[in-house]
């Protein structure tokens, strides 16, 4: 699959230099020493370790297929460490049969999330069918995150933004389905650590929702780290 | 074409309430007096005033097609007061004679992207075919805001985090085409006033990207609102 990729989409020539990665491994360089119809052949410097695991583990409401299949990479390339999807009230109970939860159709996307973003760390998926038991009994042993936030389009939340300082380790943020967690959901995500945030007052699609909360929760944490500028330069 | 979606999505029946807004105008709800095959006739009350004019404005460097039909809702959800469209160096010509540059086509998708957000501000579209006149000649006239960013993925950039201290007034955030701006581009960018910033060392498509530089460069300010809670209380 690769070797057809390189060979047919980046048209790859014998001396020439490739940016490669070994899924769970180190990255490096690759030079072309035979590319024609049979195999692509590298010399192979992996010179550069992998990028750290990421930070942030994500509990996601399974969104529907369409919207689930646009996040797959989107997901890889931001950075996650594990993906949990679950079911919720409002989740509809035949997202779960679809083709998009296959990991023969999601790995290549993730796959394709790492290589835009060059880090070679696949997020751990694991599918559960009943949120309950998910929460109560199998999450503390999926994350090691110490701090728990769970997203919520409730006016009053605090924002994401302030939600992680500077040396608070790694979150488990929690995205609920597009209508929201309901009432026993919250509560039981509450019982269990979750602190309720959100992104301000505009509800999103679960696709953009997830995008603009792993990024508006680094921001939030980056823009509070000592030493990095708080104050703007002038615009000159 | 509302009427219809509201009686064949919606499925709405005499009685109903539902959330509605004017296109630049006012919000409220309207309650469904009658829907059948000719018409929706609703009673509205429309009390609530238009939230304000989104405080970023976007100038984007035309992405690949199938990458700019899946912006539209997006950017309109997230809310921007504009889309400043405009070609570069690596955006490839042929990308100004698709049809998702067509009022028709687009229009309906950033009104999808309200009422996702429940906003009713249309954000100004203008496509620019040229770089160099559109920044040193028409920008000014397009834009108002007080702040002008550049993003762009140079591991030495500033944190969009960062970026926008509050009181500092509205953003023109600048994202370039998938493989960067060019050093003439920035050049001129720079000499326009535009600071370079970045969102860390993951380079990710200009989707995902769009998304997230919105959300990171609101939740960075956000973080350093007085007022808003710097530190995380215990999650508990």
């Amino acid at each position: 699959m690769q070797a057809r990729h390189a060979r047919d989409v980046l048209r790859v020539v014998p001396g020439q230099d490739l940016r490669i990665g070994i899924v769970d491994g180190p990255r490096g360089m690759g030079r072309v020493l035979r590319a024609d119809a049979e195999a692509v052949e590298l010399e192979c410097m992996l010179d550069t370790d992998p990028a750290p695991v990421p930070d942030v583990d994500l509990l996601l409401a399974l969104p529907r297929p369409k919207v689930m299949r646009r996040l797959w990479a989107q997901l890889a390339a931001l950075g996650v460490g594990r993906i949990i999807l679950t079911n919720a009230a409002r989740v509809e109970r035949n997202y779960f049969d679809t083709h998009v939860l296959d990991p023969a159709r999601y790995r290549p996307l993730l796959v394709e999330g790492l290589q835009q973003a060059r880090d070679t760390h696949l997020p751990r998926v694991t599918i559960h069918r009943r949120f309950r038991p998910l929460v109560e009994d199998e999450l503390d042993a999926l994350s090691s995150a110490d701090l728990r936030l769970v997203a919520h389009p409730d006016p009053g939340a605090d924002a994401i933004a302030g939600a992680w300082t500077p040396g608070a380790g790694r979150v488990l943020l929690a995205v609920g389905p597009e209508g929201g967690w309901d009432e026993f959901e919250l509560r039981l995500l509450a019982d269990r650590g979750f602190r309720i945030v959100g992104l301000g007052p505009r509800p999103l699609r679960a696709d953009t929702a997830c995008v603009a909360l792993l990024a508006a929760l680094r921001a939030g944490r980056d823009a509070r780290v000592p030493g990095t500028p708080h104050a703007s330069s002038p615009a000159s």
